[in-house]
């Protein structure tokens, strides 16, 4: 029949690991998510159940906590290079392995005016990810952050586009412009100092949301990327989807009141979708720095 | 058969109302999820769908939108009354009201150092509530938080606790002690400075959770619903619900590694869930303050 | 100052337990989600954190794994009203104890057009529900399922209501008809072959709501509620959650085209919500049975 | 700078669209979740914002519902299809479009035993799905089934599997299994008749997911995947995402309680995770097919 296995990969997702650095008072916190992939010659365990070559996935999942202890955290992008390449170097089979990790935010509670030592609370929504790829001795590191949801009250036009059969959109020269920003980014390199960069790209990237007027979601979208590629020469290239989460005007002339653009409806679905790159035309490779990446184009 | 209708209500969920105050050029925007629930005279529409008493619940969204524009919106509190208000003044069959309604915290992004004056990020998670019950002439304000997600990395014990033949949990004098807080307060009065009030509020509950040595979640909640109710003489009680979120300490005794409290795997479910009233001996009766307010004790 | 504690419980929430009968090859599964709340003196763990009386939430979770061991499963009522009156007899402190169980639903597959002996599907969405209270000596049984989404596609009107300022929505003779129910009924006694009653109650709902020529969401619901009480002797009241899932009538006209009903726009947020109880009259004292019933008028 | 625009398309993402065929007294309903990419020249509007070729999102959205009514649906894969034609065809800027249709599935409720003609229940969870993607003159087809959520209470074994320095899992010869099937499989042709093959296809996982006696999850996939290509000349491959829903054997042992495989805890997190391919080697080639197509290895 000819009929033969393709790509495969197989892991643990969604690991919870809270790590607290004790070694001051002022405790440090880390909260990951994080999920392993392996890949390599796994051929007998899909065509005959035949384990030999399968490190557990029960395994995989212990390594991410004897590791936390062993050697630290650190960045999330430390902690998934040093677990992908212990996966390769260690275990034979495995030539390739994939170390996806997103970042739950903390932050300090203030009691008195004072950063608490040990009290933290945790602001929703946004999270820093990145997914680490690890091919026999190459490595290659995609960062970024999720669900970073902004608006514009103001600042922000689209008019210009056909109309055809199916067109009944008013233009408008100002409306709300709002979105739910995931960012990712590759690193020209695996080794940089990440803790360091990440929130200089994250501030980069709403300051670019707030000054760009807008004509298109597209225009503000490539302008972030762009403005990223520009400062950080250490990121080769970045993606952005950011759906259009879109605000309607109410229609309140029924009751005889006009709406200068001070009441909306926000709405849930549908919601327009826009996925862009801006890459620089000299970046290195992007090898496999993408394969498999979820969710995202 | 003697088969009658009971308690009854009706309303529209979840309106999305998004309102931009553009009085000057710093605009100020507040986000709300706003529901209504009527209640009266309503048993032609139940028993023959004759709904003639039955103002629609469209026209209760509508409503919502052109107050936004007529009246502003203001604090939660106030929006709701007045929008309880109405129905129950201008409907005769509505004898009673209540409106939920969930604020939705947004920020300015900081562009330079600088808020900037129409641009904003949304910390997910954490939102303010209140539930606004409008019976005839009466009003009852309960306000509160929820997702309110804390964690404290040490100064929290458990034990002392009884050993019955099922019970294999140690005991233990220092763990993480985390918790998503729902509170719901009640006013004293309808006519507040809620706005001023709520900040302070929550303040006080974030500042008590972190500073109170725990030896029970039970008793960190009593402490938290207390001190409100010692500096606040405008609210007449507090109701918390807190579910213990629990992280486990990893064992890693397999591996040759000790865990001095470093290293933990945050569990999704089962959680513990602690639930108290905290009152005033001498606060006014509840009346219908709490009827039917959803998801807590 | 007078500050007190009042209304409090405790517990565990969602503990996820699958049993396996493998008593025939034919194996019965049941797959429970399982939260547990215990109320009586527990002052001195919120005043002080004194934990003497506090059975651990872990050993209540223990206790559930451990029944079904020990007894069996058998109905979800069943089961809780063990759990309850477990905790209320073997731990004096305890006084009362309330146990919430939703049972997720599982079908045999056919291999063949045979149903197989130990492979399963689980369609998602709906699940029944039951909320046992035991107080000393008493019991109250209150059962339902969750999440029935249903649909008419004819058959339903909405007309004759009062059009204010604010009313815009056109009456219709002819619209879709979609709601998720959420159904809670009080049984007369705790002492019943539950496993029998509640399918039939299920039919009962569905067949009515197929049936019953709506003139308002109102309507559909006291039918509903009024078929069970007619039928099940057994059943003192019921209460009915229905969310109005708007399906909007797309407006194809500025396309030249008509919509005879045809194609509709099904919206999310927001949605009407109608909630009511039926009884009746001669119906036993609720006593406990809705005390701190989550999400429910 | 050498900054570009790489990869890139906009759409409308989520468009609700429930339409009834209401030829006869017993309706058809068909519930569909529409997202629709276009890709092409659009340059301009992303480095210049300047829309002229930018066919606003909301236009296809009406498109969407405008094309329910005036050429019925069919199958999710001849919509789609219907639609990307019709994008690239009438916008000249527009050289691609990439559809992806989630179907809901409604069965009829019985009323006595009797399928009603216009009352409908909806199964939760399972989804059909499909995503058409055409470039110029041609065409791709994925179709597949998402959360599909099957288990084995026995006929499931894992041993045998290399045991490293963090291992701790024993083997075992008799554990539930379960997952949640993710499939997606690409047609050889896009003229085919997809409802036909569709739940043909769904048997035949199902089936062998039950038939196997598996001795990883891998080998299930594997199974599954070769099972479809060997009876389905018209599936030129087939990929599989499928996570290892664990169900731990729960530890009864401390209250002197044996488990013959009979109480089990189902975790959440985290869960294994197996993803591959199966194919034909003479499969044609994949061309654009799985292009961006989301969440997917």
């Amino acid at each position: 029949m000819g009929i033969v296995l393709g790509a495969n990969q197989y892991g643990k997702a969604e690991v919870r690991l809270v790590h607290v650095d004790r070694s001051s008072p002022r405790h440090v916190l880390t909260d990951l998510n994080v999920s392993t992939h392996l890949r390599g010659r796994f051929e007998a365990t899909y065509l005959a159940g035949d384990n030999a070559s399968v490190l557990a996935t029960d395994t995989q999942k212990n390594t991410v906590y004897a590791f936390a202890r062993k050697y630290g955290v650190g960045s999330p992008e430390d902690f998934g290079l040093r677990l992908a390449r212990h996966f390769v170097q260690s275990q034979p089979p495995v030539q390739g392995a994939q170390i996806e990790i997103d970042q739950l935010p903390w932050q300090r509670i203030e009691v008195g005016g004072q950063e608490h030592d040990h009290a933290f609370a945790r602001p929703g929504g946004e999270r820093r990810t990145t997914t680490v790829t690890v091919d026999g001795d190459q490595a290659w590191v995609v960062s970024g952050l999720t669900d970073l949801v902004v608006l514009k009250s103001t600042g922000s036009e689209f008019h210009g586009f056909p109309r055809d059969e199916y067109t009944t959109l008013p233009e408008t020269t100002d409306r709300i412009l709002a979105t739910s920003v995931t960012a990712r980014w590759r690193y020209a390199s695996a080794d940089l100092d990440f803790d360091a960069v990440y929130p200089e790209v994250r501030t980069l990237l709403l300051e670019t949301f707030a000054s760009v007027h807008s004509l298109a979601l597209q225009q503000t979208l490539y302008a972030m990327g762009q403005a990223v590629l520009e400062k950080f020469a250490e990121v080769a290239e970045i993606r952005l989807s950011m759906p259009n989460k879109h605000h309607y005007l109410a229609d309140l002339t029924p009751f005889d009141l006009d709406n200068p653009n001070e009441v909306f409806i926000a709405g849930d679905r549908p919601y327009g979708l826009i996925e862009g790159q801006v890459l620089r035309e000299e970046a290195p490779d992007a090898g496999l720095a993408w394969e498999f990446v979820p969710g995202f184009i």
